[in-house]
């Protein structure tokens, strides 16, 4: 059978193995991904974010669990900033999939932020499409940090959790202020812990001096994702964030949005690898990148040249 | 008097006109960045990253003083987390600016993290051979984060600094993994607090878990920032990995990773740019990312039929 046809039954052994071509950059996983495709777009995609020790893992498995006894079936993608060569992302996955085990609803991947040619956000656009099609009917995508990657990474999702903490020192004020436009929930986790009120007025000035949003008022959840507190207002939240996309025909729009960051990421690898094939297989490359840590010429022109003898 | 020559004399002025002609990605930016890149190379490049709240600005502050103390001029790029909306860049270069106001020796530029067309890494990159070609001795880049795009940042440097701080939760065990292989210098930041002993001690054991450095071993750094204290050990370490790398031919080796880095973002941006102004000048860009979120056509197709059409 097809390895397409595998995905589409929610094959847990294809749906590895393409994962794994996809992180590869293999051409297998493209050709599997065109065959995929006119089957995606059912998923509910929930992106979830913030800075790291705030509980982000937590969160995603009480919402898991929340979400199956929901009956629905769920795929985690957990972003970690952690380097291939530790296998820190493979680890954390296995130790998690135990919690999952016996429960042929919830595919959990890890994905490791680096090593992405074609860049994460595409990596992570194509993994969505895989569980997608393979008919999970919400995708966690878990990332971590603050960066313009992370970014880009909680945009392919519908539905945008921003999750702080009590006291996380100065920064964080910027980071608020940073991600405050993509964010479609605001979840105060650790909230047990003193100064989560503050925390949460902090949100809501900040909410009231940004651009302001006319469509939809991000609602602020309290949680203790250790104890499994606020897990099911959570869960509703999304619910009901889902429910105003369809109301108003803003699912179609973030549609189109996921579709043009996704069609841009892989036109920017597409392109930059069919630049490089010649240059790397005559020794060009070699040569320019040892021509400009010289001086002998600069990167702006170089660039130009190997443009124009592609004819573009 | 040329832009370039301008800048290329220290005027404050001339290079923060360029500094925001390249963020805008103007056409003038790139010939006054030709002009000027045979004159770069001179710089000693720091990259200063951590975790938000470990405190990097007040040590980029304090590693500046000491570097002004010892008669070098400073240049520091400061890349924030904040959208460009809030202004939250700008605001903090003002703040920052006042302290060094009187000092010509020190040029502080801050760079939101978002609205960069070709990437982060390629405008701090530019950014950086500004400084340099206006001969500031030592360029400081300071960033938030632990994303891909912040280890990209980081790799323009000669010299990485990754900071810590005592306790930061259980996420931080991970973070250390990635960037373990990109530090040349660790900072233990805070070192006042309870635990600074136990975060050194990890460090040290991490270090001797990783893949190992023949030709460097980084040292560990406790620093009080806020007090001064270890900034002296600091910065002594800095000069220390600079002539290490000036000893073994490795600023040569640098340089061309450097150069390559630069190369290949430039590339990816003009190609990605001239392939994209023919598709939305005739409209035919809108019409495929319609198709796409309808399903009537995958993007990994479309991609590759623009590439076609392209002749690439």
């Amino acid at each position: 059978m097809e390895i397409t046809e595998r995905v589409r039954a929610g094959d847990v052994r294809a749906m590895a193995r393409l994962m794994s071509l996809i992180e590869n950059n293999s051409p297998e996983a493209t050709s599997a991904l065109k065959g995929l495709y006119p089957f995606t777009g059912q998923a509910f995609i929930v992106g979830i974010t913030g800075p790291p020790g705030c509980g982000k893992s937590t969160l995603t498995d009480q919402l898991t669990q929340e979400f199956r006894r929901e009956g629905r079936t769920v795929g985690i993608i957990a972003v970690d900033p952690t380097s291939p060569f530790t296998g820190g992302a493979i680890l954390a996955d296995r130790i998690r999939m135990q919690q999952h085990s016996l429960d042929a609803g919830v595919f959990i991947r890890s994905m490791a932020t680096r090593g992405h040619l074609g860049g994460l956000a595409k990596a992570t656009n194509d993994i969505v499409n895989v569980l997608d099609a393979a008919g999970k009917e919400v995708i966690l995508i878990e990332t971590v940090g603050v960066g313009q990657d992370e970014v880009e990474v909680v945009k392919t999702a519908q539905t945008s959790i921003v999750v702080s903490v009590p006291g996380l020192g100065d920064d964080i004020q910027a980071i608020k202020a940073g991600i405050l436009e993509i964010a479609d929930i605001f979840v105060v986790n650790k909230a047990d812990r003193e100064g989560a009120d503050k925390t949460a007025t902090e949100l809501q000035v900040m909410m009231t001096l940004g651009p302001g949003r006319t469509d939809w008022s991000p609602p602020i959840v309290k949680t203790v994702a250790t104890q499994g507190k606020g897990i099911a207002e959570l869960a509703k939240g999304i619910l009901a964030h889902q429910a105003h996309l369809d109301r108003a025909g803003f699912r179609e729009k973030r549609q189109r949005e996921r579709s043009r960051a996704l069609f841009l990421e892989l036109l920017q690898e597409q392109a930059t690898r069919r630049l490089l094939e010649g240059a790397m297989a005559n020794g060009t490359l070699e040569q320019t990148i040892e021509r400009i840590a010289h001086r002998e010429v600069d990167p702006y022109s170089a660039v130009e040249e190997l443009l124009e003898k592609a004819g573009l």
